[in-house]
C-alpha cells in the first residue's frame, strides 16, 4: 500500500489542479510528450494505439456513409490560400511558411496546410465538369500545422493529426443534408465509441469556420466543467466554389457553382477522452477504444509461480479471441505496483488470478471505472467478460451524461451567470438576443463563449418564444449554451 | 469492339513507350494525378484504397514482429539535421525549409522531415536510460518531403507517404538481426501481397543510406527491365547514437551507446505494382491488395434488365461476404465499355451474368491477368471464386519471377555488359572487384548501378571464389546485380 500511495502521489490531484492533473496523466500514462520543437508533441505507442482505434472506428463510419479516402498535398501555395478572403484572414496568422527547397528560394511561398480547403478546391475545379461528376464525397486523414501561441498536449498542438472531409454537391439542400449527416455521424461516434456525450448545435457567426456559410459542432463537457469543441461540420455554401471556379454543367445545360461541405475531427479527441473520464488514479478508457481491454495479472509467490503463470497464459490465449488482452507476468514488479500501473493507464478490466482462484476454478474481475471487484467462474469468463466490457462502456457514457447535466445550469440573470461561470464552471443554458456584439461583451466579461445553438432532433435551431437576453435585456432570439472552452 | 479499340488506344502502348504507358495508366485508371505544386501528386480514391490495402497488410506484419506505431513531429530543427555529417550531406540538398511561423521569422529554420532519424534520435536520447528500456521497437506511418528535381507519379514525388521503423538495441548483433529480420519481412510481404518477386541484398558503400553502417534492399524488376528499389533496411550502427547521445546503463553498469536500425517502404510500391504487372490493357492488380477483387457486370437488354440486375444484386450480396466485390449495373454504359474500364483498372476477376446464364444457373468468370474465360455453376461460386483469386495471385508472382529470370543475364565481358544494358535492359549478374571507383565508372559508362550484393538464405553476401571484375579485370570479390534503376 505504501507503494500504491507513492505511485498515485505522482499525479497532481484532479480536484486540486485539473490542468496539471491532465498533463501528468498524459505523460505518466505514456500517451504523449512534448518535444524541443515549439508546440509539437510526440505521440507515444500507447497514445497512438488509442488514436488508431479512434481513427478506425470513425473511418468505418465515414466509408459506410459513402465517402472514399484520398490524399492531397501538404503544401498550399500562398496565392491559393489567399483566394477566399475570410479563410486567409482566419488562418494566415497561424501558418508555417516554406520558403526554400534545398538551397534555392521558392518563387512562391508554400503554406503547410492548416486545413485543406484551398488546395483541395483548386484540384476539384479540374475534376468537376458535369452534374454526373457530383456528388464528390472524399475524406483525407492527414497532419496539419497551425502555429499556435499557447499549446497543450493533444488539445492544441502546432502539428496535429485529423481527418477532413471535403464534398461537392449540386444543390444547397444536398450540401446542407451532408453537413448535418456528418454532424450526426460525429455525435453517434463520440457517444458510442468514446462514451462522450455531446451537444450537437450550430455555431454563431463569431465562432464559425473562416469561409463557411454555417458551422455545426459537437460540444462535450470536460471534467472541470469546461467545454471542448470535439468536431465540426461546415456548410461552405458557394464561398469556395466561386473563388476557385468549381463549376458543373447541370442537366439543364446551365453552368453552376457547386455547393460544398467540409468536416473534421482530430487528435484533440484523445484529450477529450482523458478529460471526460479520468479520475484521481489516472486514465479511464472506454472499452471500445482501449488499446488493452483486459489486463491479466497473475498473483504468485516463488512456489506457485510456474502453475499460476501457466494458467494465466492459457487464459490470455483463450481471451485473445474475444478481446484485446495483455498478460503482465513480469516478476520484477509486485501485483500492487501493476494494479496502479494499469489503473493509471485506464485499462477497463483487471483480471487477477492466484493459486486459490485456480483451486476454485475462478478469477477476480476488477472494473477500472468503479473499481468494483467480482469473482467469475472460469467456465463463464467468455460470456461474462464481453458483457462486463459492454456494461462499462454504457455506464461511462451514462456517468458522463449525468455529470454534464448536473453541471448545466439555466439562468436569466447576468449576475448569476457571471457567478456560475466564475465559481462553478459548467454549461449555462440561457436566452440570447442574437447580437454578435453582445456575445463578444459576454466573452470579455466572463471568458465564456456561446458553444452552440442546440439542434432539435430534426436539426432545427430552437428559437426563443419569450424572455430577454441574459446580458442586454433585448428580446431573446435563441436559447444557447455558454461555457468557457478549451 | 470498335468501342474497345477506341478505349484502349487512349493508353500509349507499353511496348512503344513504357514511361508514357505508365503515366497513362496511373492517370486513366484514376490512381493519382499531378497538381500545380512542383512534384506533388494527389492520390485519388482508387489509388488511395490500393495504398490502404498495402499499408494494412504491412502494418500487420510490423506489429506481428513486436513493433508498435507512434508519431513524431513533421519538423526537424536545422541543428539536429546537421548532427550526423553523412546524413546532412545526403539530405540537405533536398530539404524543404520552414522559415516563418505566422508573421514571425523563426529563430532556427525547420526542415520538413526528409526522413526522421534526426528528430527521433533526439527524442530517444531522453527515453533510453537503462538496458531495461531496450529494445525500442517503433514504427511510424507518415508523410515526408524531398525536394526532387525530376519527379514521376508514385515513384519519385516531392511529398510521399511511407512507414519508417526506428529501433534501438543493446548490441550490434541484435541490431543486425533486426535489420535483416525486417528485410525479410519486406521480402515476404512484397512476394505474398504484391506478387512482386524481389532480390534481397546489401547495398554498396556508394549506394547506402546517408549515415548507415550497412544498407540492405529488396530489388524488383519492372516491366521495362529496370530495377526498382522497393524497400530498404539499415543497420545504423552507433553513428546516430554517438551524435545524439543515446546511451544506456548496461547490466554491467557501464554506460554505452545504443545500436540502431531504420527501415522503410513508401507509396513508390504502388508504382512498383503497376510496372511489375500491367499490360497493354492497363493495370493488373494482385487480388490480395486490389480495392475491388471481383466486378459483377450484368448483361441485359431492356426486357431482361430487371431480372438480370436483381440476380446480379443477389450475387453481389452473397459474394460480399467472401471478397471485395463491386456491382456495376449502370445502364448508360455498355457491357463492352465496362469490360474495358475494369480491365484498365486491373480488377482481378470479372463476373458476367446474362439471361442465358441465369437459365443455366451459371455465370462467366474472366481473369484479368490471362483474360481466360470460364463458366462457373452458381452453386460452386463460393468455392471457385476464392480459389480463382488465389490462383491469380500465385500465377502473377510466378509470371513476374519468370520475366525477371528471363531478363537476368550473366556476363564477364564489359563489351557484352554495355550491349545488354543498352539493348536489352534487365539485370546483369556479374563479378565485381569491390572497388567503389570502378562501380562509379560503370555507372558513368552505362547508367547502370550495382543494385545489390545478393544474400544467401542465411543472410551472407556471396564472395566470389574466382574470376575477375567485369570492368577492370582485377580479381573479383563479389558477384552482384547491375541494372539501370528508377
Amino acid at each position: 500500500m505504501g507503494n500504491e500511495k507513492q505511485f498515485v502521489q505522482e499525479i497532481t490531484p484532479k480536484s486540486q489542479d485539473f490542468s496539471e492533473w491532465y498533463v501528468d496523466v498524459v505523460r505518466k500514462a505514456e500517451l504523449a510528450d512534448y518535444t524541443t520543437i515549439k508546440g509539437c508533441m510526440v505521440i507515444k505507442p500507447y497514445g497512438y494505439a488509442l488514436w488508431e482505434n479512434i481513427r478506425d472506428a470513425l473511418d468505418k463510419r465515414i466509408k459506410a456513409t459513402g465517402h472514399q479516402n484520398a490524399y492531397f498535398p501538404l503544401f498550399v501555395p500562398e496565392s491559393l490560400l489567399k483566394k477566399e478572403a475570410a479563410h486567409v484572414e482566419g488562418f494566415a496568422p497561424e501558418v508555417a511558411w516554406v520558403t526554400h527547397g534545398g538551397n534555392d528560394p521558392l518563387e512562391e511561398r508554400l503554406a503547410i496546410r492548416p486545413t485543406s480547403e484551398a488546395i483541395i478546391c483548386s484540384i476539384y475545379a479540374k475534376w468537376v465538369q458535369s452534374y454526373r461528376d457530383l456528388p464528390i464525397l472524399i475524406n483525407q486523414w492527414a497532419n496539419v500545422v497551425r502555429w499556435e501561441k499557447v499549446t497543450r498536449l493533444f488539445l492544441r498542438t502546432t502539428e496535429f493529426l485529423w481527418q477532413e472531409g471535403h464534398t461537392c454537391h449540386r444543390t444547397m439542400e444536398e450540401a446542407q443534408e451532408e453537413t448535418l449527416k456528418m454532424l450526426r455521424v460525429y455525435q453517434e461516434f463520440a457517444e458510442t465509441e468514446l462514451a462522450m456525450p455531446v451537444i450537437p448545435g450550430q455555431k454563431t457567426e463569431n465562432e464559425k469556420f473562416p469561409g463557411a456559410l454555417y458551422t455545426y459542432t459537437i460540444e462535450a463537457m470536460m471534467g472541470d466543467g469546461k467545454a471542448l469543441q470535439a468536431g465540426t461540420s461546415h456548410n461552405l455554401g458557394q464561398h469556395f466554389s466561386k473563388m476557385f471556379d468549381i463549376m458543373f454543367e447541370d442537366e439543364d445545360q446551365v453552368r453552376k457553382y457547386v455547393w460544398q461541405t467540409s468536416w473534421g475531427v482530430s487528435t484533440r479527441l484523445v484529450g477529450g477522452v482523458i478529460m471526460t473520464h479520468g479520475d484521481e488514479h489516472g486514465l479511464i478508457l472506454p472499452p471500445r477504444i482501449a488499446p488493452t481491454q483486459v489486463v491479466i495479472i497473475p498473483i504468485f509467490q516463488a512456489a506457485t509461480k510456474e502453475s499460476v503463470v501457466q494458467k494465466a497464459r492459457e487464459l490470455s490465449e483463450q481471451l485473445s479471441k474475444i478481446c484485446r488482452v495483455h498478460l503482465d507476468a513480469r516478476d520484477q514488479y509486485t501485483p500492487g505496483w501493476k494494479f496502479n500501473e494499469y489503473e493509471l493507464k485506464g485499462v477497463p478490466v483487471r483480471l487477477e488470478i492466484g493459486p486459490k482462484d485456480i483451486q476454485k476454478n475462478q478469477c477476480v474481475l476488477v472494473r477500472r471505472d468503479t473499481r468494483e471487484k467480482t469473482f467469475c467462474p472460469l467456465t463463464e469468463i467468455e460470456t461474462r467478460l464481453p458483457a462486463l466490457l459492454s456494461q462499462i462502456q454504457k455506464d461511462m457514457l451514462e456517468r458522463a451524461r449525468q455529470f454534464r447535466d448536473e453541471n448545466t445550469r439555466e439562468t436569466t440573470s447576468y449576475e448569476e451567470f457571471k457567478r456560475i461561470i466564475e465559481e462553478k464552471r459548467g454549461f449555462i443554458f440561457a436566452p440570447w438576443c442574437g447580437n454578435g456584439e453582445c456575445e463578444l461583451k459576454i466573452k470579455e466579461d466572463t471568458k465564456a463563449t456561446i458553444r452552440c445553438l442546440p439542434l432539435t432532433d430534426d436539426n432545427r435551431v430552437i428559437e426563443a418564444r419569450e424572455g430577454v437576453c441574459v446580458r442586454c435585456g433585448a428580446p431573446a432570439r435563441f436559447n444557447v449554451y455558454f461555457a468557457r472552452a478549451y
